[in-house]
């Protein structure tokens, strides 16, 4: 990965040649943008990620199915906030294959080159009248600077949008890549739902696309956290265009993988910062694991225990919940050679404790950025996870009766 | 299992024949009782049920090693609270190995024969010198009416102690078992235990009494859950004296089993209850399972899921969380076939939403027992795990720093 260079430029979805969005308000939600369009000049290269949650929502489903049947290339993408449209039965299907009717009509393609998207209450329907105007005006808003009013169109309850786009310069010549994406925020009733969408601006095979954007999605959307939760309607696209000029082959996979993680891995950890009560933003780091599924079993349970996230709120650096959740992880684990590490100071070493170490340990907790690592003593592989403390605030937020 | 008649009578431990307990204070803790012995008259068949941590306690690492040896026949049981023992390397096994010494010492035994337990703080060394007097003091105390004081002496914060008995009439005759248990109380510094204590007056051999435990506690202990966490120390202990006169062979599976789950269950819902922060009692049920792992996989997951345990808490009838939880638990799932039901209330049911019921399962869940059923439609197993709800009493109590 020699010459390989990515700079924040602005623009998000938009910053890569060859697409234009738009996000409009058509009154789904009470109030703000919750419809968003991203299409690009002509039909492109797509990868795609779903939810693994068995309880698929409508739009989950129909998307798979043409993501499909028009072998990975897609003409459109269209998103709307403020209703899920999960567990809707059989009208809930019809309504999320008429959105992309209805934008395959303005795009002029096929119903199957058209991917749906759907985020907010569930158990609620689409009211389609609204949905149906709502693209008609998205279509007309679609600009080369639309980016921006995309990425607030398809956010629920997240404090703030999720926009970030790279310039990156190799060998094979200058990319953009851009993306959005929304957290869980579950304000309102029974909202959950993590989206991403990344477009790029090099010329990218389906099939290379693909491969990357699921390496990277494990890495930076699979490995946040906010409460252990995942949701009917999870779904991360991509979307190559090729108007750069730049064409990237099998043999480009760590570059266009490296360029696609510059983008998701930002909008991933905005996911966690953003997360229901958040105070701080917590990077659990696994070493020592005698297999990568090891390390990264560990760190998910790390980054899910309300006991670590309740301790690391209070600023308490208590290193013997993290052994605790660590031996409770069913992976090889080695109490003798096992270690914690609170920002740079070490806890637990070697099978013995280093209280003395804890007022320091302490001290750093105060801050929003934490960083904390447990080594397994079992090997030598290790992983990443991102997720934020656990507050009274969340529980306040998610015990409010919906009425 | 005809003519089974279990009737709740007092005692603890010691309502079942030819056991005395003690419960004493040796300061372990800064106030109330932190040290209790069981001594069967003489050594009786054993059965015990380990952690699965990977971080196991020193006490945990002696019992295992004593009860091979000693063939599954124990003279003695000794736990103290306030210290768990753990992460102290060494010096916590050698600590561990002497307080059954010197139980064996004063009972007239081999160490071999004594079970050891502790719970407390993490990562804090025993003071010898205390449990030494305590053990002498403990023995001292021992009585047919020690069961009482010796629940109170294995409590660190758990809100009241957990004590059962009852006197089971069977066509084999009529004997007792008894029982006590701690739960997980994080208030004070890394504490977070389950240990539990069963007796019984009938004669029945170790590997029966071993079979019949583990199925009880797979469906009592194993099947609750506070926060989803495992501890470095949980154990759980039965012993049968055959002081009854009442003698059970392998054709008396389900007696045994039946009887040490009548005492067994409500210890483990009597530890929910006691659960850091819980205002109500949850008791999850899923039916339609493929299999019963899968039911008991989905139970589990419904059970640590802070959206649930939130929801709970606010009273919200929020069946979209049930079912997403439901579809991500790795199970099998079909969501046309799936159903949610709160107390008696059907709230989702072949694939539709019955919100209009909403109101009725808001009512119901003011209440302090609550119950919440979710049919997965993939097949005929089922699973009962009993949880709390999560409230921000709990994240304050947890995020609390030591010092």
């Amino acid at each position: 990965m020699t010459d390989f260079v990515a700079v924040d430029i602005d623009g998000g979805i938009t910053a890569p040649l060859g697409f234009r969005a738009s996000g409009i308000s058509c009154g789904i939600k009470a109030r703000g943008l919750d419809l968003a369009l991203i299409v690009p000049d002509t039909p492109t290269s797509a990868a795609a990620v779903f939810t693994t949650n068995r309880a698929q929502a409508a739009p989950i489903l129909v998307s798979r199915e043409h993501f499909d049947r028009a072998a990975r290339h897609v003409a459109a993408i269209v998103v709307n906030s403020g209703c899920a449209n999960a567990c809707t039965g059989a009208d809930g299907l019809a309504a999320a294959r008429e959105m992309t009717a209805i934008v395959a009509a303005g795009v002029g393609c096929e119903a199957d080159d058209v991917l749906v998207a759907s985020t907010g209450v569930i158990g609620v329907k689409l009211d389609m009248t609204k949905v149906t105007r709502g693209i008609a005006d998205a279509y007309v808003a679609l600009s080369r600077s639309g980016g921006g009013a995309a990425s607030r169109a398809i956010m629920t309850t997240d404090p703030f949008p999720k926009s970030a786009s790279v310039e990156v310069t190799s060998e094979r010549g200058t990319f953009r890549v851009g993306g959005m994406a929304k957290g869980s925020g579950m304000i309102e009733p029974m909202m959950a739902t993590m989206l991403g969408f990344l477009t790029v601006d090099a010329a990218v095979p389906p099939a290379l696309l693909q491969r990357a954007l699921k390496a990277v999605v494990d890495e930076t959307f699979n490995a946040i956290s906010v409460d252990g939760e995942c949701s009917t309607n999870d779904c991360v696209f991509a979307l190559a265009s090729g108007a750069s000029g730049v064409r990237l082959g099998d043999g480009d996979f760590d570059l266009i993988a490296e360029a696609l993680r510059r983008v998701a891995e930002p909008l991933a950890i905005g996911i966690v910062r953003g997360g229901e009560g958040a105070t701080k933003l917590v990077t659990v780091r696994v070493t020592g694991g005698a297999t990568a599924e090891d390390a990264r079993r560990a760190a998910r349970a790390i980054a899910n225990s309300p006991l670590v996230k309740t301790a690391v709120h209070g600023g308490d650096p208590n290193w013997g919940r993290l052994i605790a959740v660590a031996g409770r992880a069913g992976v090889e684990f080695e109490l003798s050679r096992a270690a914690v590490t609170i920002g740079s100071t070490v806890l637990f070493k070697d099978g013995r404790p280093y209280d003395e170490a804890a007022p320091q340990a302490a001290a750093y907790l105060k801050g929003k950025d934490i960083s904390v690592s447990v080594d397994l003593g079992a090997g030598q592989t290790s992983s990443t996870v991102w997720t934020c403390d656990l507050s009274a605030e969340y529980v306040r937020i998610n015990a409010e009766y919906r009425t």
